[in-house]
């Protein structure tokens, strides 16, 4: 096994990845910005390197800077987190000229999937459904209409240039097609003076749901079911859940085909989660795939029982996978909250500071990934992500329960903190019902 | 379900059953002593009631107290915890008489088990193996010697009235047995004036392995598997594992059977505790039944995903049990350290007083019971134990290393704790061989 592995990253995750790495009696570098010098990932770590100033561009997102670290440390691999460079081809690239181990896939797994028109084509070609839509663009709209006649309605009228909702149309019918699109294409055109157009099926009420995949160097390659990830704000994750409960064991077992599919078409090697959009109707579509480790593994760890930093520890160094898919069995259900220092009533505006008071949240089923102790000055430059509070229960029903208890119990003084935001969500009928999809946040708790 | 509980004691024991009730709806109600005004559980209670000063005979030993602070919270229910009074028969007979449910057995049955010879008969009668020995107390050493025989060499000759290693002899065969008896007995005679002597099995190498079992008001019982408790001092548990990684399938299912037969003989219902000697023939025997909630029951817990004070609850409640014998499953290995305060070097002595800093661990696996924060004033009046650490992982391998990890990052300063006392027995090569009888601690860590 490795003797030593540099951490390309701080905060939780980087904690997270020192604990794995302990547990399997390998030593540990850490690297630091010059702000974080008082952080918890510093003081864990067997060593730990300045790689430059508080600003990340120059320290965290440095590559030479870490690189240089790695050497001089004589650390044989690095793992970078999520984040920073997790996706970067180019550290992998340098990695590789150094004989220093990247602990994530192949530079040409992250070009690839990093790619969105590449990726796509690629998952169409193995059979992996997309979201159906135009292949080109087009200024013509009977053209387009043919497309949507061909996908189905209803349909979604884009902007190639789009954003921001403009050039934006849902179309539940031919009949208001070709008005719809010709008032799109001129809103486009007047806002991004370019009128090219595409469609989309419009994904109703569409839940996110991810498969978290292992795969080896041997061409050894499992699913560890999927997690939901709905609940969202402006496409940042707040809850986490695994499994999803709507989740019938058929679907799972297609949905998880295609996630091995996905993964496969492109011989990945590491952890990487396969992105779908599911639809009320269970239809489902690939969305991305993440070629890192994600923010929340957690919950896949505590309903299968894996530990998947160890895992791509093991991948990384060659090792065979030791779990077969017959082997994955789920068992209760887990949820996550990202905790952030933000003022959830001032438009969840970051709200560093330095932490006083601070009560951890203990006892059955309760887990906390977390960088914060009492006195931690929480720097104003990176995300406002301070820890993850993660519950097992026997069932959704448990799991709710316990997240609510172990909210409630959280103490954190001196700066102000999304709880209990997280608190109003996990009281709200509709969560507990679990009738959500990606647009339940801003709907039901944000907006009102 | 009870509307509200109150909860007869205090520290993590009180916190862990206020978390039980909270996840589960149930209003709580805290008891405390004067000296435990600030204490984490009067915090965390919807309500608390002082019950008396800090000597626990005025307090927490107090039924009158206690049982006047349900009647003015109108408290449905009293859960006792473990320690103070959990097993007095008296408190189960008051709680009746004001129609209050006790969260535990019947009086009948803390009767019967906690007389240590009547229990000893019911279990003889029942078909549960008990430590082989004298039927009575004798002076003649012929008549000792016969019983000897019977029971095979070697046997410990023990005096009546004995205590602290007095009057007490292991004879390994018979020809030294009349003259070790004679010396035995004349010991005993100065000692405590009383020259009864009696001859019991010696029990070699044995390990403490104890059976958890559930048993609801409809006759059903079941047992948890077992767990490990052979790493003692002075009698007192120190680390506790589940399940015990010598125990092979056929020898669980032999004594979790006699362990159901103990619980039916006396028609139990609530959670309880068959303690058994399992000697290196694999020969057990019973030694006595907890009719309470234990110290260790987290350990059990997070190998079969069971909620065991949750399940108190509904049996006192009178609902019946959800799982069959069939349904638990043993997944991985759990381990528990007793975080205690107390200066290991000065002979394990108390060391009460405010802690100062504190970061309890984190990450995967890894849960803590205890009622301790920054700023906590231990009192010197109770128990020292100040937490529980326990970590799951998926072979004890794994538990191990996260164990010592954990404990590797948990900072606790202000006080002395026994933090390094577990890390040199984790790192002792024969409890990694998991080579250990009851007498482990004292010869090999503490001797040395």
């Amino acid at each position: 096994m490795f003797k030593k592995i540099l951490i390309a990253n701080r905060g939780e995750i980087a904690l997270r990845i020192i604990r794995a790495c302990k547990e399997m009696g390998i030593e540990t570098v850490a690297v630091y910005s010059d702000i974080d010098r008082d952080s918890l990932h510093v003081h864990m770590a067997d060593e730990a390197i300045c790689i430059g100033p508080a600003n990340s561009s120059k320290s965290y997102l440095d590559i030479k800077n870490i690189i240089t670290a790695a050497l001089i440390t004589n650390s044989e691999a690095i793992h970078p987190g999520y984040g920073f460079l997790s996706e970067n081809p180019k550290l992998v690239e340098v990695c590789k000229m150094h004989d220093i181990t990247f602990i994530g896939p192949d530079e040409e797994h992250i070009n690839k999937m990093g790619n969105k028109s590449e990726a796509r084509k690629t998952m169409i070609e193995a059979g992996v459904p997309v979201v159906p839509g135009s292949e080109s663009s087009t200024t013509d709209s009977s053209e387009a209409l043919k497309v949507a006649k061909e996908i189905k309605f209803p349909v979604m009228i884009k902007a190639a240039s789009g954003g921001g909702g403009r050039g934006m149309r849902i179309v539940y019918n031919e009949e208001e097609f070709i008005e719809k699109f010709d008032t799109a294409k001129a809103e486009a055109k007047s806002a991004f003076n370019d009128d090219l157009m595409y469609v989309e099926k419009f994904i109703e009420e569409p839940r996110h749901i991810e498969f978290q995949i292992l795969a080896d160097k041997y061409g050894n390659t499992i699913h560890l079911g999927e997690r939901d990830c709905s609940l969202q704000r402006r496409n940042q994750k707040v809850i986490e859940e695994a499994p999803c409960s709507i989740m019938k064991d058929d679907l799972r077992s297609k949905m998880g085909e295609s996630a091995l599919k996905a993964a496969k078409a492109v011989n990945y090697v590491s952890a990487g989660t396969i992105e779908f959009l599911l639809d009320k109707y269970n239809n489902f579509y690939f969305i991305e795939m993440n070629t890192r480790i994600q923010v929340e593994h957690p919950v896949t760890e505590l309903i299968t029982g894996l530990d998947l930093i160890k895992e791509q520890i093991r991948i990384a160094y060659g090792e065979k996978l030791e779990v077969s898919q017959d082997n994955i069995k789920i068992n209760g259900h887990a949820i996550e909250c990202r905790i952030n220092a933000e003022d959830t009533d001032k438009n969840f505006r970051p709200s560093p500071g330095t932490i006083e008071d601070l009560l951890i949240p203990g006892g059955y089923g309760t887990r906390i990934d977390s960088h914060i102790y009492s006195g931690y000055k929480i720097p104003p430059t990176y995300d406002s992500m301070i820890g993850k509070l993660i519950v097992w229960g026997s069932n959704r029903e448990e799991a709710i329960s316990r997240m609510k208890r172990a909210l409630d119990e959280t103490i954190i003084t001196g700066i102000h903190t999304n709880i209990e935001f997280h608190k109003q969500i996990l009281e709200n009928e509709s969560f507990v019902k679990n009738k959500i999809d990606t647009s339940f946040l801003e709907k039901e708790i944000i907006s009102r």
